[in-house]
């Protein structure tokens, strides 16, 4: 059966990566900017896409889309920010994909959005496999979470342009060897970027939001 | 695709659930009492599993199989306490399944076992849909992964036998609220058990090992 499962997931992949394209070329088009945060659960996806939307929504027409398993609770709290958000439930499917994607872009006011921020599952292994079309690929690792986590989960760390590394206040009650992290880090990717950010502080945020300012220039040229 | 992708996981979890039934009569026949501990990356398992073996290998013969996408960082770990230990990769899977399971019980040595604890991958979501034979379910969640977490992974939630709340210490610092998650946990699974524990501090952990212990003896009669 082991075999069974890697043929039809190899399959699914392929079909994937044809629609993710197909994503990308018409958010080109479009000059939209979509960026796929990815994360465990709890990791401070929500919190983080809320204080970019605080900060940022008054110089960049921002986009939400949420994936959850299950509820709307994020997609909620976004939308309290007045910004277009669309929640989108996999109903029990564990990663987002290019074929939600394709579907939620039907389905939002894209003439209004210059940066499309997704909220991918909350899992740290199939977000990583399945390009929904995205120009740029996030993801969070905060620091209750361990500092062996490249070696164990080292696709979501490969994939990566950013590696944003959250509730570093927790800093002094953990045991988190950030020089270990960041050497397994570049090991698997050395063109990453790390920053080390608190969403609830806002310490290191400046530089995150400088990083997606700067990716949505270099992009629309 | 959506559809597609649906008939053959129901076909997969169909398959992994006879396999699972296979293995769980096989453990009852050996009085092998088999433990699926679940949860998302860094939650703790590892440090819970260490913990526990520590604390009961005197008085339980105690075998551990590791789940890790990649590296056997864990294994290693579980060795230094001098107890059977296999470590599974999954190279990409996001789950252990029944089939993992069935080749290595074949790897150890199960006459000199009683109680087998199973770390599954980190992760919230597929764990929960694929039953290994295991006679009970374990998961924890860590506080800074937040209250939320039973709305937007039910599943999890429904299909444990006890929940672990890790990194109680942590409390002071963080804005968790137990009684609503409680709560949460209770609608979805009314007859489930919460400990409130840190494997760190040693705070609750006895009320773990006796559970363990008291589902041991009734299952060994």
């Amino acid at each position: 059966m082991a075999i069974k499962v890697l043929t039809i997931q190899e399959d699914i992949l392929g079909a994937n990566d044809e629609k993710a394209k197909e994503n990308g070329v018409f958010l080109d088009k479009k000059g939209i900017l979509m960026v796929n945060i990815m994360s465990s659960p709890g990791a401070g996806k929500t919190s983080l896409l809320l204080k970019t939307v605080e900060n940022l929504k008054s110089k960049t027409r921002i986009g939400v889309i949420e994936g959850d398993v299950a509820s709307t609770i994020d997609a909620e709290k976004v939308s309290e920010q007045e910004v277009p958000v669309l929640q989108i439930n996999t109903a029990g499917g564990c990663h987002l994909d290019a074929n939600m994607i394709e579907q939620a872009l039907k389905n939002m006011p894209l003439d209004d959005i210059d940066l499309l921020l997704i909220e991918n599952v909350g899992n740290l292994i199939c977000p990583a496999e399945f390009a929904l079309g995205e120009q740029r690929k996030a993801m969070l690792l905060s620091l209750p979470e361990g500092d062996d986590k490249p070696y164990k989960y080292p696709l979501m760390f490969t994939e990566a342009d950013v590696v944003l590394v959250n509730k570093i206040d927790l800093a002094p009650l953990l045991e988190f060897d950030m020089d270990s992290f960041m050497k397994a880090v570049k090991g698997l990717n050395s063109k990453v970027r790390i920053f080390q950010i608190s969403c609830k502080t806002g310490k290191g945020m400046d530089e995150w939001y400088s990083w997606l300012e700067g990716e949505l220039k270099s992009y629309r040229g």
